[in-house]
């Protein structure tokens, strides 16, 4: 890692000539042509500020610039008199605002978004959304959230469908993603679900070779690719029709640093029409003269409900915003993944911590264990298992109140630390110290 | 309505000796133990402030203490650390405060309450979560909102059930929509869809007798009712559990004058058991130690899905708690009653308008129609409802453009003028004035 690494702008992002020993070797520089220096831009996060923040992949750090555009629309509002023929045309200029701006991060037309509460609601538009039938087969990875995997348990109870898992979490180092959902395959599969980027061990999975294997393959219907997209969306720089996924759902509170409560689910054009809205309401539908439901919308609007916190759309529109006026999506990739390798190799070298990836990991999540030997005299296997639990758990809560904000994961145990392209070295370098005392 | 009411602080709300032609004899006044008085506690709702407001069936004015607790929970989530142990904890007891906040407006204990976004949301839990068969039977009246019709369309063409649709519009001023209820129920009914306080008409319905109607009637199933409660809660005093309604879904930001984006649903004790989750999260689930989904929350989470919009939450709550300061439901519902009242005896006086309830409202919608003929000559019927519709609409638009916020309603063809404790008789005067003027 010793190249200097510039961005489409001419500005050196990240020169990475550290040694393994500290931060003496990193320097960040600024060409002449740079926007905002990665120190300015964070000024706009305060929760950023008086702590070391490696949270993003349960929630992004909102900039203020958000907050100040969610507290202008609900003054709006108050002040114009909400539900006036005003206020509702301005509101549906808003919506349709938000929608552009997340189609063009994600590279597609604001006709396939649908913005939803949050990325499980998006799941649960699109499992509650195909016409199963008794027989039909579901296939999962073994690294989907409990959320999901309850959905899908409720869905084979209800409508006789088989569910397959297939074991994904075995191929983070060595093994063929592809292959082995590929192997799983049957011809009366028709769903695949799967999270692009791992939630818990930081895996990207090759999501376009997926698709096109599931697509190829010779099923009695075509299989469809539905993509937990949490840890994704703000951190992968994507082009949804050119990955050809089926349905891709998400949300913009962790990655895109927008308020809780707003989310969106893709759905490619082509399969646009099989979907049947499930939970329904005013937004989805159009009226005759005397207010009667007349026909779904045509486009990802189909699926949108009824009322939902608008001013908060203003949030994540202008949370997104803020992050393109310091860089385009690769430019924010590009820096994030020097920061996540950093952080990978700066935590492999600590004794008694192993990161769970052995190469450095292809976006902002790395996930590592305490490695330290349990003693194992007279306790049984689950006896071992729940202490290695408590030990997560204690060092998540000492680096908590040591200002340095982390997570655990049940499964694989493990504690997860998030850098996103705002993160800093020194917060690195600081977080690194600070395990290596705790876990002495 | 000679008559002067107290209310149980000793306050004389609205002495009611107004003359037929104008404001003159209306006097508020307010004794020595009057806890605040309506214009200064007017005051905390910027969104009455500079025009006539009487929308609060769309949505309500939300108190500036309510936008403080919605910026300061967003704000304290940044600055302790979205996500952290901490936060999560917090966030964790503002949403039982509010589920408590919620459970005393309707008199019933928090684990009855799911809080979803809106009313719409609580419906659809309620009618994907009953186990329906084909040749099953729901029955719901010809006032119901379009997004609740549709939801209905769905479920009958997914699983066969059949749907009737009883007249309840017919008996706004005579009839009796019990006995039209009754004799609509068939033995494979299972479900009766209503509305409380109907969205169009204003119309409340004897709720307590009609689900003991529904309840009493021997079907092959319980009959159980779900009721729309989008208009009754916040306007009229609840009492869920005597009312013995088995699902009543409603929203906070009508008249409880929340944040768009959160609402509640009521389940019966007793029913619980009965309904599935449909829409499915990690908040309706408890997992085991390794992650793994193992069942369903025991309370009304059972059905709450995934991240919200949680500062807003705090809106809601804090909304809740400013009404309060005023006065107990029973006073706020009372003194909306008689503001209702006089709108409604005023509209009637005037020429060419009628109202649609040839009685007072027993609640705050108060809709009304522009009479005046449309010539008929050679025009259809159809081109004669256009033209009332036009009308209709004109004459809402110039209001707006006059500062009087009120709303048009397709079906029956009409305009919904709402108060609500929080309005002032002179502005319903000036409202008045300005409908003679206009419709002139």
């Amino acid at each position: 890692m010793d190249a200097e690494v510039f961005d489409s702008m001419g500005r050196l992002i990240l020169e990475s000539r550290y040694t393994n020993k500290g931060i003496d070797g990193i320097i960040f520089m600024t060409s002449s042509l740079q926007k905002t220096s990665i120190q300015e831009h964070r000024q706009q996060f305060p929760g950023l500020a008086h702590k070391a923040y490696f949270n993003f992949g349960g929630q992004g750090t909102m900039p203020r610039s958000a907050l100040e555009a969610i507290i202008n629309a609900h003054e709006y509002i108050q002040q114009v008199g909400p539900f006036s023929v005003e206020v509702n045309a301005w509101i549906a200029q808003q919506v349709a605002s938000l929608r552009r701006a997340i189609a063009r991060e994600l590279a597609t037309t604001p006709a396939t978004i649908t913005l939803t509460e949050n990325v499980t609601a998006g799941c649960n538009i699109v499992l509650w959304g195909i016409n199963w039938q008794r027989g039909d087969r579901l296939l999962m990875t073994d690294c989907e959230h409990p959320g999901i995997i309850a959905i899908v348990g409720e869905i084979a109870r209800r409508f006789g469908v088989e569910v397959a898992v297939c074991p994904i979490l075995a191929t983070l180092n060595e093994g063929d993603p592809v292959g082995v959902i590929e192997q799983h395959l049957t011809p009366n599969t028709r769903l695949v679900v799967l999270s692009h980027l791992l939630w818990n061990t930081g895996q990207v999975l090759p999501l376009a070779e997926i698709v096109a294997t599931c697509h190829d393959y010779p099923s009695q219907q075509p299989v469809r690719v539905l993509v937990d997209a949490a840890q994704s969306v703000g951190s992968l720089p994507l082009n949804l029709p050119e990955l050809k996924v089926d349905y891709y759902a998400f949300t913009g509170h962790k990655w895109l640093c927008g308020p809780p409560g707003v989310g969106g689910l893709y759905i490619r054009q082509e399969v646009f029409e099989e979907l049947q809205p499930t939970f329904i309401g005013w937004r989805g539908i159009n009226t005759d003269e005397r207010g009667r439901p007349d026909r779904w919308k045509e486009d990802g609007r189909k699926f949108e409900v009824a009322t939902s916190a608008c001013p908060e759309y203003e949030g994540l529109r202008t949370a997104i915003a803020t992050h393109q006026q310091w860089g385009t999506k690769q430019e924010r990739y590009q820096r994030l993944c020097q920061l996540s390798a950093y952080l990978w190799e700066r935590l492999a070298q600590i004794e008694g911590i192993k990161c769970l990836k052995n190469s450095p990991p292809e976006a902002g999540l790395v996930s590592f264990q305490i490695t330290k030997d349990i003693p194992c005299d007279r306790q049984g296997r689950s006896e071992a298992d729940r202490e290695r639990r408590e030990r997560t758990s204690r060092l998540v809560k000492s680096l908590e109140e040591r200002g340095f904000l982390l997570r655990t994961i049940a499964h694989p145990n493990c504690i997860r630390a998030c850098v996103h392209y705002l993160t800093l070295p020194e917060e690195i370098d600081r977080l690194i110290a600070e395990i290596k005392q705790l876990s002495d």
